[in-house]
């Protein structure tokens, strides 16, 4: 048995499995391209990030963002787990798969009027607030509707997370939060505020972050101005320290764990006795999903070698977006190895999987999975080139459910036969 | 009045209009983010194709790729437009808008069983083949159909279009075709395949050109090889020269026309007596349409300001994949400009409609419009953060149709609503 990246995702008999389920088999029942999840695997995780902050009262909040498939929200529901929200359209999922509303935080510097209004009647836990003009809107709209709003206010703590710019949210220039030394003034402003009650400060410095480091220097300017607020008379009861711990997509990462976090962060936060909440998003479900693909063709150039497969951007679009870099294994193992460019079907340049990769020489019909897959793959896919959704699938030990089904071309084109009305 | 990149999006009283239809009583009426085209630009571009080509036999086939919505595809239809696809879902919905078989080639490197058999079925005029493997694979379909497959071969002229190296797809090292030394080998095996008829030769060098010299340059090389592949007895019907004209994305943009087009590759076609098939996507659709987005939130930070709008990457993804600049302008007039970043309520960094931009002083509440996104806008468009996706609006005169409903929570959660079955 030889593991891929984690205990999920093993060869037995040169045959790759995820858990008890051999994914050739998966492959050829349901066809391709399909995303498959390994439910041991979100559950462990769930219960290594409650075993890290069982020593501290803490609320754990999925970031929804990250993978919002219905099932998984349901899994997330099942062990307690609250929503990191940031539309109204989670909001809808999160409700939908069962998440009580006392554990859904929602975030996001641009919330619309409407998805205000919803959040404030389904009465979510707290609002994180990233602008001045959002809190005196929120204030509207909670008063229109004579309710109070509950709200942690976003600081900035200026902190390089050392991670791709796409997704780093915590810096000065960037467009989240309010920046550290401001943002007195606005919890001030904010405790005026007659349909506001203030409830924590929240800050989130990004995403995949691979070293500890820069949460702890996040956390002490926070705990610093925590102090501060108290001097000022603002007592809060929640400190929301956001999400973004990496995951592995290389074999040689080591991502920090959630007792690395929990033990770093932990000790910093004790002392101002708030109810913490984190975040956790890739970290929770990356690396317990896979993409499976088919190869369709193989093309020899002289400078280049291609591996054409059946799923490209529009399911995947890290490696296009980001220049990502996703293990990719055949199902099948196999000793002979190859270096080619593993392409999808959409007509761009930009459409690949991986550039010169080391690979098993796969033929045409053999599968390929492409590891941690799981955060930001289904959650940022589309019909780039009218290209259906790809299918989900959910192992549990020997077991496979359904947990969302191919998307079809009537399904794609129903938005658009509105020829009668 | 005055003109904002062309004639169909004006300012009347400093208002701005598409058409004869006011785009801020549109917003309004439905709600924004949305996107809204304007069928006398998409006329006037067909027609001016039409015109460029007609001293010489042509077939114009509307890349579906750039926008396939269904009403778009029908003006296509109604004005004997035929469609350059890439997948079976852009064959699907070109059947649907009428576009009849015998106008749809079929690009793409990667083909899937199902899709091939599913063209072959429907006859389509031609296969443009990517690769030898692909070749066989469709001689090998069409010989269990019992049919035979009609098809252009793509080479690889090895032109460099500069253009952003995403949607270069004519050089050496790119996934696309088959390099043009090797391309009478190529030939030759097919000719010999019994369920394959060659149709024509195909060159494509990318999008978004802005030179007529490479097309000269593509074309020229060509034409050689089509006077190689004739003293081998090896006859064609058809030249596909493919498309990838550019467009107006900013002021001082002048991308050439569908004339200077025609004008300069006629010449070196006409000696092969080959029948012409162009493939224009952006520059038939890219400048006619905008997409309307409201102010949700201002906000200073000490380094930056930001406009926060209700549209983010997941309804245009051009800026944050390509870094491609959008001209924006206010629906309204204004005298006073700032500098900014207009950014969308995605929580990335990466979600920005422009950065550094100057811009009118737009208060909250009030609409933005985002120029030529008619192209590779909807088209390219997700559900990430679980939003909706846009509606879409045909402006005619001074009437207006809806295209494309607005995507409903509901419709979003479909296709993972599947516990019972």
């Amino acid at each position: 048995m030889k593991h891929i990246l984690n205990r999920y995702f093993t060869y037995k008999n040169k045959e790759l499995f995820c858990e008890n389920v051999n994914l050739k088999s998966l492959a050829q029942k349901y066809k391709t391209p399909v995303y498959v999840y390994s439910k041991q695997a979100i559950t462990d995780k769930i219960n290594q990030y409650k075993r890290a902050f069982s020593s501290y009262e803490t609320l754990i909040c999925y970031a929804v963002k990250a993978n919002p498939n219905l099932s998984i929200l349901k899994i997330m529901a099942e062990n307690d787990i609250g929503c990191d929200i940031v539309s109204g359209g989670e909001l809808y999922k999160a409700k939908k798969a069962g998440i009580p509303s006392n554990r859904i935080v929602y975030a996001g510097v641009g919330k619309t009027d409407f998805e205000i209004e919803y959040a404030i009647r389904e009465n979510i836990l707290s609002f994180n607030i990233e602008s001045e003009m959002e809190l005196n809107v929120i204030d509207q709209i909670a008063s229109k509707l004579r309710k109070k709003a509950r709200v942690s206010i976003r600081v900035n703590p200026d902190v390089d997370p050392k991670t791709h710019p796409y997704i780093s949210t915590g810096m000065k220039k960037s467009k989240f939060g309010i920046d550290i030394d401001q943002a007195i003034d606005v919890f001030i402003k904010a405790s005026k505020l007659k349909n506001i009650e203030i409830l924590g400060i929240h800050c989130h410095i990004g995403s995949q972050i691979m070293e500890i480091e820069p949460y702890i220097e996040a956390v002490e300017k926070t705990v610093k101005l925590i102090d501060t607020l108290k001097k000022k008379g603002i007592n809060l009861t929640f400190f929301d320290i956001g999400g973004g711990l990496g995951i592995k997509y290389k074999p040689e990462d080591s991502p920090p764990s959630p007792e690395d976090f929990a033990n770093a962060i932990l000790p910093i936060v004790k002392h101002t006795k708030l109810k913490l909440i984190v975040e956790p998003g890739r970290s929770m479900i990356g690396e317990a999903g896979v993409l499976l693909t088919q190869v369709i063709f193989l093309k020899d150039k002289k400078e280049k070698h291609f591996i054409i497969v059946d799923t490209g951007m529009n399911d995947l679009v890290r490696p296009a977006m980001y220049n990502a870099y996703h293990h990719i294994v055949s199902v099948e193992e196999k000793d002979e190895k190859i270096v080619a460019d593993i392409v999808g079907p959409i007509c761009e340049t930009g459409d690949f999987l991986a550039l010169d990769r080391e690979i098993e020489n796969v033929q045409r019909g053999e599968y390929l999975a492409v590891m941690s897959v799981g955060a930001y793959g289904s959650s940022m896919s589309s019909n780039y080139n009218v290209r259906p959704r790809a299918l989900e699938l959910l192992v549990d030990n020997d077991k496979v459910k359904v947990i969302r089904e191919r998307e079809t071309y009537d399904y794609l084109a129903m938005p658009e036969l509105i020829e009668n009305k």
